[in-house]
């Protein structure tokens, strides 16, 4: 299920070797040795990512051009594609930043893998360096992104028109982003509303509408058809994000692959933790208080979070939301898949399926 | 002198406030006060430049053009202008946090703003969170500039062609940002071919090159014009940087608006630098090595470097090497400069003799 999504990975991955090697060249130019290992680092680390919003680039394209991409159109939508990993790959290593994360898919992030090499090379202050080398890394990413976005072997006026929506889209990522940074550093108190909104736009417009628009804006799509796979991302977005946080709770280590109860121990801003605390009565809201951002929940807090979140109703809540948001996304692309036989329209529909029942 | 590189000042003002109140709207719907505050610092911030960068975009286009822009090309060469300066905000504000500078152009560098705010609204470890909300405002002005240039009422291909162009060459600035950081980080010996190379690409082919050929990229240049541009603009930077390391040492504080010696204090791999270790008689290189990099050279230890680079004719030999670089960019030049009486071509060649004789 959902090969059809996943099928351009290698030729994503392709076009990435391809173009970090050709700027390692150009980078080692201006710091020999520097450069290429910028570019090494930069590669291996975006080829570590599922590759999902790459992916989705051909999906938008072959939805709007009602038919399969030529092999032609398909080595243009991977560079695309590359681009848009890129453009994830910065965003990450800058937040990794923020959040002093260690451990990024399993490796370490970009600021402690330098940071390691600067204190295995003597160098003073690797921390503080290892951060700045990271930020570089993260512009670099941007820059490399726009470059390949600006030079596809596309019609001109679609290039006009992909790199002025990357960027677009990208800067209301950066500022869903503060939002985040400043729920954070105040630990204030946040609504139903607020929430949504930045799942809106930080998982559904980045990571569904931009990709999916990309592709459909390089297959010449007109503006109805843009604003359809825009509204129907922000609702697959949105989806996609309660279903993660419902996985973070109920979801089971081996297979997700990262701790159950990250969320409850940093205190995440969920729309979870947002329903629990507005069902809970008043005499259990103070352990759940106590459990969450404390720190070091153990396995007796996450069940009883979890056996709260069932008595009182959470989890079906969300599922009817869930259910929701993936009702109103088809109903928002049904001028685009309605009987359509296309994998890319077959996969839309599979997609919201599985999103509500993945375990990992 | 140089009233007309000044001149476009007001209209990219104008431009780059247009688009951060317009942007504003649009991040106030992804987060409500959050999006219009992160906006309304990168203006401020912006506008506290020189903003000889943006103001370059012009005479590279009239420069290529052989004629003064209409008001209508002017509108155009204003946003190109913006984005320009974003980028350098972008560059700038990231900077900052790298170098761990307080004081940017007299006000508080952008993660230090953040951080005061963060701290009177009573947020917590208000220092690290102010550092993600800088790295997030600088991402912004990178995208904020890309929108900018994608959206340029000018032809599709030039478009196209000014995107790529900027992507490219901001790149090469992140990789001299992080050999910096790398020198920086290990205060390992360097020569003088690393040193101009990094000017080359730092100061010449970011500050002068890359808005030259913007603009002559947006009045349809050819590849001879844009390449005798970038060139040039690479040997003016490297004047222009050279400079700006004697003032540092030679300067005025008072004329300068910065204090005389921080580039000592700070052991900064200059060109300067390069040149006085290499000519000092070995009896004089142990005063030297304690005054570089030991945090507080008194007037004593200042007037002391100063003396050396007089009597062991590094001063001398520098000032050769500017003019040098000054020929070779008129040189290169010349197929569009010879016989004009254009504002632009007058002023690029003042631009030498103001840049081996400014004094701030």
């Amino acid at each position: 299920m959902l090969d059809y999504l996943s099928a351009p990975r290698a030729g994503i991955l392709a076009a990435m070797h391809r173009v970090l090697e050709e700027r390692a060249a150009l980078f080692d130019a201006v710091a020999p040795g520097t450069g290429e290992d910028a570019a090494r680092r930069l590669d291996a680390y975006t080829a570590r990512g599922k590759l999902l919003r790459g992916c989705l680039v051909r999906t938008g394209f072959e939805l709007a051009a009602g038919r399969t991409a030529t092999p032609d159109e398909s080595g243009m939508l991977d560079n695309a594609g590359a681009a848009m990993e890129l453009f994830q790959s910065g965003l990450l290593i800058h937040d990794d930043i923020m959040d002093r994360d260690s451990l990024r898919r399993g490796m370490p992030t970009m600021h402690v893998s330098w940071a390691e090499s600067l204190h295995r090379d003597g160098h003073m202050e690797p921390e503080h360096h290892g951060n700045s080398l990271a930020i570089c890394e993260g512009d670099l990413a941007y820059f490399i992104g726009f470059d390949l976005l600006a030079t596809l072997p596309a019609p001109q006026s679609s290039i006009a028109a992909v790199c002025a929506l990357a960027a677009r889209e990208l800067s209301l990522v950066g500022i869903a982003q503060m939002q985040d940074v400043l729920n954070g550093a105040m630990a204030a108190d946040t609504d139903e509303e607020a929430i949504l909104r930045l799942y809106r736009y930080k998982t559904g417009r980045y990571t569904f509408s931009l990709p999916l628009c990309l592709g459909a804006t390089l297959a010449g799509a007109d503006t109805a058809a843009l604003d359809a796979l825009s509204l129907a991302g922000e609702d697959l977005g949105v989806l996609f994000q309660i279903k993660d946080d419902e996985l973070g709770l109920f979801g089971d280590t081996a297979e997700l692959g990262k701790p159950v109860g990250a969320d409850i121990r940093e205190n995440k801003r969920t729309l979870h933790r947002q329903r629990l605390f507005s069902a809970c009565p008043a005499e259990h809201l103070g352990r759940l208080a106590s459990i969450f951002g404390n720190g070091t929940p153990d396995a007796s807090d996450i069940a009883f979070v979890r056996e709260r979140a069932e008595t009182l109703g959470v989890r079906a809540s969300l599922a009817d939301t869930m259910r929701w948001y993936g009702a109103r996304a088809m109903d928002r692309m049904a001028p685009l898949l309605s009987g359509s036989t296309l994998p890319a329209a077959l996969t839309m529909r599979e997609l919201v399926t599985y999103s509500l029942e993945r375990r990992s």
